[in-house]
C-alpha cells in the first residue's frame, strides 16, 4: 500500500470541481468540499474525500439531487424540522446547524432535526460551527445499517456517531465524536485489506458467534455496539445507537433502523420505507445561556488541564482529551499536507477522466 | 442473603416520615420518597430505599440543607442554571425538569443546568416527567469519582449516568437510562458480598493492571469506562462520562471531575473546590415542535415492533428495547411488593429506632 501527499488545496479544488461537475451551485460545491477536506486534515480518512466516489454513484443512480431545495417544514421558536431533498449531507446539515444557530442567538438554544438527506461527513464539522459562536454544538445522524442489536443477528442500525463540542479557553475545543459502535467500519476495512484478524468484540459472524476474520463482516455478520458483549454493557452501546437513530430520523421523519438507505449505490434500500432518507440531528446550546461564558472557559480550561495530569498508567501515555488527536492531525495536515492510499487516488481519478477534469498528479 | 418484602406504600410511608424527621417539607419529604420509590418499584435497588441511610448520614454531617432556597440563578428563553443550596437532588432535579417543561411548553425546548445539588436518584425519574408531557426527556448528573479515564489510574468521574425518555403510541416509552461505566457499582457491590470475581473489563486495580478481585476497586482500583479497554473504545465511554461531567457541572458551577463531592458521609470533599455541589442537566424537547405527535408515536411503535422482532441469535432471547426491564419490574412489583435484602432492613430500622419512628415489620 504506497500513499500519495497532496496539499489540502489541490484536494479542495479537485473535490469542487467534481461537486461542479455533479451540477451542484458553486456555494454548495465549495461547502460541500470544505466537510470532505476538512475530515481529511482532522485524520478522519474515512470520511474525507475516499467517500468522493461513494457521492459521485449515488449521483449517478439518481439518489442524491445536487439543486435541492432544502427548506424548513415545521417550526417552533427553538425547534425545527428540515426537509433535505435528497440533498448531499454535506450542504443539508449545514443549513440545518446555521438555523440552529440562529434560533440559539435568540431563545439560548436551536435544535433542527433533518430528513430526507445523506451522509453529512464527519459529525465533527458541524459541531465545530457552534462553538465558533461560543455555543455548545450538538451533531448526530442516523447511517447504513451495519450493527446488530445486542440478542440479534440482524443489521439494524448504523456505526450512528454522537458529537459533542465544547468551547475552551486557552486550550482547544473539547470535541467528542464517536461512532457507537465498538469499533468504526473504516477499521475493519484496513484490517481486510492488511489480511489481518480483528480483536474479539468487533464483529460477529451471521449466526452471531464471535468472529475475528473481517471477512465475515461482508458474508452477513455485524459490527457490535460500543461494549460488545452483554456482560461488558453492549446493551448500552446499542441504546445510544437507538438514541442516534430516534433523534434523527423518528423525529424528523428519515427513514430509521434498518431501512437507513445504504450508502454504497450497489444496494438499494429496503422496500416500503417507512421515512424518507437519512437523518441528522442537530443542535447549538449558547453557553452565557448558562453562566458567564468567561467562568464557563476558565474552568473548562481547568477540567481539561486536570485531566490532561491525571496520573497515567505508564509514563509515556497521558490521558488524551476527547478531540486532542483531531487537532493535532489538522495542525500537521494543513502545513504537511494530506495523505491517501493509492487505491483512492486511483478512484478519484477514475472520476477524473469520467467528468473531464484534470487528474491528481502523482 | 435474606429477602423481605414490603409493599410500596409501606416503603414510600416510612420514606416520607424520615425525610420529615430531616426536616423537609411535607412536598419535599413526599417528592423524595416518591423518586427513591420509584427506583425500587423499576427494579434499579441500588438507587432505592437502600440509599436513605446514605442521605441521613450526610444531613447529619450538615452536607444537605433539608430547607433549600432553590432558586433560577441565570436564564434566557429556553437555557437556565439552578442552584440547589445543598438541598437534596431528589428534589433539585425536580424543580429544574418542571422548568425545562415549562420553557418548551412555550418555546419548544427547555434546558436547565444545576449546581449545588445531590444525589437525583434514578435519572429515569426525571425524564419520565417530560414524556408525561409528549415531550423527549434527557437527565445527565456527575457523581462521586469512581471511574478512571483510559490510560489513568486516577478516579476522575462518576458512573455519570445518560438518560433519554421518548414518548410513544401504545407501547410504553423507550427509556434509556445507562451509567457510562462499564459496569454499575452496585454489581460490583453484589460480588463483592457473594465473594465472587467479576468479569475481566469492569476494574482496574490500583497500578491500572486487569483486576477481578472486587475488593481491589476498595484497594485504590477504578471502574473502567464504557468499552472497558483502548481496543473495545473505552475512549468512547471516557468521552460519554466527560460529556455528563461538563454538560452538568462545567456548565452549571458544580464541582467537576475529580472534586465532585462524594455519595459517602465518611469522606470529605477535596478541598479547593472548583465549583458548588454536584451537578445536574435536565432537558425537554416538545415532540410536536418538529412533527405532529401523532405522527412520532406511530412511527416509534413501528420502531419499537420491528427491533422486538429482529431476527435473534437464540430463540428464546428476543432484543429487549431500552426501558423493558424497568417497566416490567415496575409492573411486577407494584403488585407484588418490593424485596429488601436483610442488610437493608437492618439499615433502615437503625434509622428508624434512633428517629423515634416504627420500624419496618419483617
Amino acid at each position: 500500500m504506497d500513499f500519495y501527499t497532496f496539499s489540502e488545496n489541490t484536494l479542495r479544488k479537485f473535490t469542487h470541481n467534481v461537486f461542479i461537475k455533479m451540477g451542484c451551485s458553486e456555494e454548495h460545491a465549495t461547502l460541500a468540499a470544505d466537510v470532505l477536506i476538512k475530515a481529511d486534515l482532522r485524520g478522519t480518512d474515512s470520511h474525507g474525500v475516499a467517500r468522493l466516489t461513494g457521492y459521485v454513484r449515488l449521483w449517478e443512480k439518481g439518489r442524491i439531487n445536487t439543486k435541492p431545495n432544502i427548506k424548513i417544514i415545521h417550526e417552533t421558536a427553538t425547534t425545527a424540522t428540515v426537509d433535505g431533498d435528497a440533498g448531499l449531507g454535506l450542504v443539508v446539515a449545514p443549513f440545518a446547524m446555521d438555523l440552529a444557530i440562529k434560533k440559539a442567538k435568540e431563545y439560548g438554544s436551536g435544535w433542527v432535526a433533518v430528513k430526507n438527506s445523506n451522509h453529512f461527513g464527519i459529525a465533527g464539522y458541524h459541531s465545530l460551527k457552534a462553538v465558533e459562536n461560543d455555543m455548545i454544538g450538538y451533531a448526530l445522524t442516523n447511517a447504513s445499517p451495519l450493527v446488530a442489536p445486542t440478542f440479534s443477528t440482524e443489521r439494524m442500525l448504523g456505526t450512528n456517531p454522537i458529537c459533542y463540542a465544547f468551547p475552551a479557553g486557552k486550550h482547544a475545543p473539547v470535541v467528542v465524536d464517536m461512532a457507537t459502535s465498538t469499533a468504526a467500519n473504516g477499521k475493519l476495512e484496513i484490517a481486510q485489506r492488511q489480511g489481518k484478524n480483528v480483536p474479539e468484540g468487533w464483529i460477529q459472524d451471521k449466526d452471531g458467534h464471535v468472529a475475528l476474520n473481517p471477512a465475515d463482516l461482508k458474508n452477513g455478520g455485524s459490527l457490535l455496539p460500543l461494549g460488545s458483549d452483554p456482560e461488558h454493557g453492549s446493551h448500552k452501546g446499542f441504546a445510544l445507537s437507538a438514541t442516534v437513530d430516534i433523534l434523527s430520523a423518528v423525529l424528523s421523519g428519515a427513514s430509521y433502523g434498518p431501512w437507513a438507505p445504504p450508502f454504497v449505490a450497489f444496494m438499494d434500500p429496503l422496500p416500503n420505507q417507512p421515512g424518507e432518507g437519512l437523518g441528522h440531528f442537530l443542535g447549538a446550546m449558547r453557553v452565557d445561556g448558562f453562566r458567564p461564558i468567561e467562568d464557563f472557559k476558565a474552568n473548562m480550561d481547568n477540567w481539561i488541564e486536570r485531566f490532561k495530569n491525571a496520573k497515567p498508567i505508564n509514563e509515556n501515555q497521558k490521558v488524551i482529551i476527547p478531540g486532542e488527536p483531531e487537532l493535532a492531525a489538522e495542525k500537521y495536515r494543513t502545513i504537511n499536507g494530506i495523505p491517501l492510499i493509492d487505491a483512492v487516488v486511483h478512484d478519484l481519478n477514475e472520476i477524473a477522466v469520467k467528468m473531464g477534469l484534470e487528474k491528481l498528479g502523482v
